[in-house]
């Protein structure tokens, strides 16, 4: 990032250009000279505009710096978004079905990972997922390219994907929790990522009047570890901490001085449950001052685990609340009233909170934290017994930023950028000393915001996007159901400059991470052949041309198929009505883009093959008839040719 | 259009550049001047890239000319897409089911879509289905901007969307076929949308062995009537016309000259089925050098039905092959081997076949064959008695386009644009005389193309998107799952110029239609209060403030419940295990974005709302417990305070 000196951020304060709008703007002057200038005076867009216009534009060909990855909220996707063009490069299924990668529709893999992401005692077999906050693994505290992460905010599981293919590998379902807002987030070298619950619940699992919300409704905070190889999680080997049953929200990780600990804030302390009478839940729960900060020591907490100071609750390590309070795992800090974001600053010293219904951010010195536990500085106790923190003992200090901060990121000079949903404007302002610097105005009501590498130890700060909730105007109507707005913003200029609009019309998305592109270094473009995506080894079912077969096992009807350009072998599929049919098809293509897909009318399957990939179709024939199967994907010049007969006799 | 002089054309030939790259480009002297160009050197962007940088960027805030309508393939999606920015701006699902919106994952009315779109006894639930061939509402030719219809490839089905709120209205599964590509396209006044069947099925629905091809499987057109206010299919209103089993292919319909007339292609009329030995299907498929041009007079047609000459074949009017051939409703003529596209040109009178094993586009002449038909200037018949007219009567005559030709579209200045599928480029040639003038270079594989307003009587010409099947290394590597790649090109140039690159990496399209934004003139942004968005109207099961209410009727619980900022009332429902509960649910809000949203935790629910809008969510309560439901739309500043809880007793 360029660096700004202090003198021009004076002057800019200066001149007026706190609100940054407006303000920067070049004139067509010097800027538009020429045939360009003369092109964008044609098209209507101001010096500003032009310039934003070759500093996103991503020739033919060329490829972006940076990758986003976009939660897709109730979508339950993961959208990859290439910056700084801001093009939808990818969608990626995770909690939701997909029949253009066949994802839950059709091939057995997908079905497995839905199958065992919905626990049948607790669930309907889940389809859908609010997908909230990926989490990019990490190393060292910076970003590693390997895996993602994410969570159901609505049934309390995370998924992961394989950043090698970018496929979706495993759904979790939490236990002991349904609601999830506190995720994740990796720790710095991704032995665990982090869930917590976010409505507690009746800590048995069993219907509970709400007049024993108190007593016995209960919020948890998870450590899910994870399997360095696969990336995948493993439930046996990750542990639980009881929480009281205040609505935990959005946590973090401690990096650096921080790391073995993590941060939750929490809001509705008031415990309010929308029973009272004359006060909404919602009223109810904004009427303390100060709700709490969980501090969190999940390095000794995973060795009170080792040592066996847990008990199991439905298949996990879980630490009772009052194990973790003895322990000294758990601290509670005051924060201004039902707070939303908190961040651990690049330099893990210090911790960035933005009250929603407070002007300020407030910002905790790790440090400070760490004297006071040492020191057992406490305020007492909240009604569960976990000590308080002395609020004037543990902070820093505050920064009026401006109305309904939110969340908070971070650039490589030492700036902090925080979204104002009620104001629509981001604030960028200065960690040392705690001092505001200016503001950008948003369109409209942001929610998240993002830096470049903005979770890791380094930021590469150059870019932030805004990911606001509302458009309003900014795009065309396409339909009652607007799409979200993206925006781009430029740090790299001596004032924040709007680049570009994005309409997310495709999800309702929460968070994004930014990671340079060379660090997907995991990447293939082709499997080895006949690989199952989801051991991503050889599949027991794959075949290779000239072995292709057909072998029934009594109403069990193998098909070992190949696909090739423009063949399926067989062509020609005879089954029984009643048959129970597995068709395991193996793209033996080796060039990358030569996808086929396999769909059978009637029977609603669709499976994707990629280069090398082996997937079964399993369906059962109930009904005889002569079924056109086909290939779904356009791979050839004699692509409409690739088809064959499955012909189900009576 | 910019009118490109014969001059300049043939001053482009002679310096080379009939392949269109690299030739044309701008040097960075003059183009690059001043401020702007230094920007562009910065960023490594050529003249001309630094031109389509400014020809395409969409200033923050300004909305495109153009919206493109693109099916999403198997992904069983319309995506809208901005012209020129080439920007996604919503996807809109239609076959497959979508949780962002809550389509098929909750809704009443998506499950009654699904429902009605999936005949039990043909098929299972279809949740999903194969988006091909999207065709706007035309007035006159023109499209008017009401409604958008496409067709399933995969199980013979039509998905309506009205474009008042870019909501599928309706899936209707077509009688007799499975698979389908010949449509949908509408009649130039909508009467009609057709869909023709690709593979041939056995005419009475069951299991028929492959050796009685040829006398019992029979393909179909089918000309589904549309109800002008709705914009809804009526199938009693259709009628279909039984067709050889050829597997007939694309289809357009006449205009202006040869309105009320339509055009099918086929290939397979050697009537392979894979059983034969030594040689494949496709192998066998590629033997005639000649397949059959389907003319239909679909306004004929009409009124034999109107007279009473037709069968009734499950549900719809049939006409037998016979009776069509009988009353001159059904003529082939010759089309070189295996043809893949037909388009009728802007003038109604030329009609335009590309065969893929063929490097010629062929020009049919309407004038000629009506002349021929009217002479009975026939060369024989089919196996099955259709008469067939002499290649040479009938043909105005042909281009060399080049290797693997696919698709054509038209401009405003009598120009067609043909896709190379093999040859991985798009050539230009012009309607009279027949020649070509120019070529451009794609990346890669070439599949649909489309120009603006493409398909009418009218084309705007201005754009072009050519739609590329292959992206090779034109992105990132986002997964062994690539992107498609769509280019936009300027047909504004002397030469045709290479604007941008597109990723399509969420669907495998296959065609698009653009339209003029402005003519989208039947588009909402709020419905009016208490709307039910399946039939358009005021709701049976609307509430409003103050009227909410939970009413019991033996095991059914119907709950009638608000939502607005930030509450939903009531915000505790109390249910006993087995229930069976109507969650009857009115966004009670009236400002545009104000969506809220409905999700059950554990009951794989979630619903959108938007302003105005009432949508029913009915489960059973299998499982006791205390579910903590929520806002899935992040809708106010205390939308997280937005939940409440469902108890259910056991």
């Amino acid at each position: 990032m360029k660096r700004i000196k202090a003198g021009a951020i004076t002057a800019a304060l200066l001149v007026g250009s706190v609100f940054g709008v407006g303000v920067a703007r070049w004139g067509l002057g010097a800027a538009a000279s020429g045939e360009l200038g003369k092109l964008a005076s044609d098209r209507g867009l101001s010096g500003e505009e032009a310039e934003a216009a070759l500093k996103t534009f991503l020739a033919p060909g060329q490829h972006d710096e940076y990758l986003m990855f976009a939660s897709g909220g109730h979508s339950g996707q993961i959208h990859v978004i290439g910056v700084p063009s801001m093009q939808l490069l990818k969608t990626i299924p995770v909690f939701s079905t997909d029949s253009w990668s066949g994802y839950g529709v059709g091939a057995d893999m997908s079905e497995t990972i839905f199958r065992e992401g919905s626990d049948p005692e607790k669930n309907d077999l889940l389809t859908w997922g609010d997908a909230h906050h990926p989490a990019l693994s990490e190393t060292e505290g910076e970003y590693d390219g390997r895996f993602i992460y994410v969570n159901d905010r609505a049934n309390g599981r995370i998924g992961m994907v394989n950043l090698a293919d970018f496929k979706t590998k495993q759904i979790l379902d939490v236990p002991n929790m349904t609601t999830s807002h506190g995720g994740v987030f990796a720790t710095p070298n991704t032995e665990y990522v982090h869930i917590s619950s976010m409505q507690p619940q009746p800590q048995d699992g069993e219907f509970t009047e709400l007049s024993e919300y108190e007593d016995k409704y209960r919020g948890v905070s998870t450590f899910v570890s994870v399997d360095q190889k696969s990336g995948k999680l493993d439930l046996a080997k990750s542990f639980q901490i009881e929480l009281p049953p205040y609505d935990q929200d959005l946590a973090d990780a401690g990096k650096l001085g921080s790391e073995g600990w993590a941060f939750i804030n929490s809001y509705n302390t008031e415990m309010a449950t929308g029973e009272a009478e004359n006060v909404t839940l919602e009223g109810e729960s904004i009427t303390n001052d100060f709700d709490f900060l969980h501090i969190i020591n999940w390095e000794k907490a995973a060795e009170v685990v080792e040592a066996g100071n847990y008990e199991m609750l439905n298949g996990v390590r879980y630490i009772p609340l009052e194990t973790a309070i003895e322990e000294g795992l758990l601290y509670f800090a005051p924060e201004p009233r039902n707070p939303h974001g908190v961040d651990v600053a690049p330099n893990g010293e210090q911790i960035v909170v933005s009250g929603k219904l407070d002007p300020n951010v407030t910002v905790y010195s790790f440090e400070k934290i760490m004297k006071a536990i040492d020191s057992e500085d406490f305020d007492g106790t909240d009604p569960f017994g976990v000590p308080i923190l002395k609020f004037d003992s543990v902070i820093q200090g505050q920064v009026e930023v401006g109305g309904g901060p939110l969340h908070s990121q971070f650039d490589d000079e030492g700036f902090a950028y925080t979204s104002l949903f009620v104001e629509s404007a981001v604030a960028k302002w200065s960690l040392n000393p705690l001092e505001l610097v200016e503001k950008i105005p948003i369109h409209y009501n942001v929610g998240h915001l993002v830096t470049a590498e903005g979770d890791t130890v380094s930021p590469d700060g150059k870019y932030l996007v805004s990911l606001n909730k509302w458009s309003v105007d900014r795009h065309p109507v396409v339909g009652t159901l607007k799409p979200q707005n993206f925006q781009l913003i430029d740090l790299d200029t001596p004032n924040m400059q709007l680049l570009k609009d994005m309409a997310i019309g495709f999800g309702e998305p929460h968070y994004t991470q930014i990671i340079k592109a060379d660090k997907l270094t995991s990447r293939i473009e082709v499997y080895e052949p006949g690989t199952d995506p989801l051991t991503m080894e050889h599949s027991e079912w794959a075949t290779e041309a000239g072995k292709e077969n057909i072998v029934r096992d009594g109403d069990n009807l193998h098909v070992y198929m190949s696909a090739m350009r423009s063949h399926f072998t067989p062509d020609i599929v005879r089954a029984k009505a009643g048959d129970h049919v597995y068709m395991h098809v193996t793209n033996i293509e080796t060039s990358p883009d030569a996808t086929h897909g396999f769909a059978i009318p009637g029977y609603n399957k669709q499976i994707s093959l990629d280069p090398g990939e082996t997937v079964t179709v399993e369906f059962d024939a109930t009904r005889s008839g002569s079924f056109a199967f086909y290939c779904t994907e356009f791979c050839s010049a004699l692509h409409l040719e690739m088809q064959g007969w499955l012909l189900v006799e009576p």
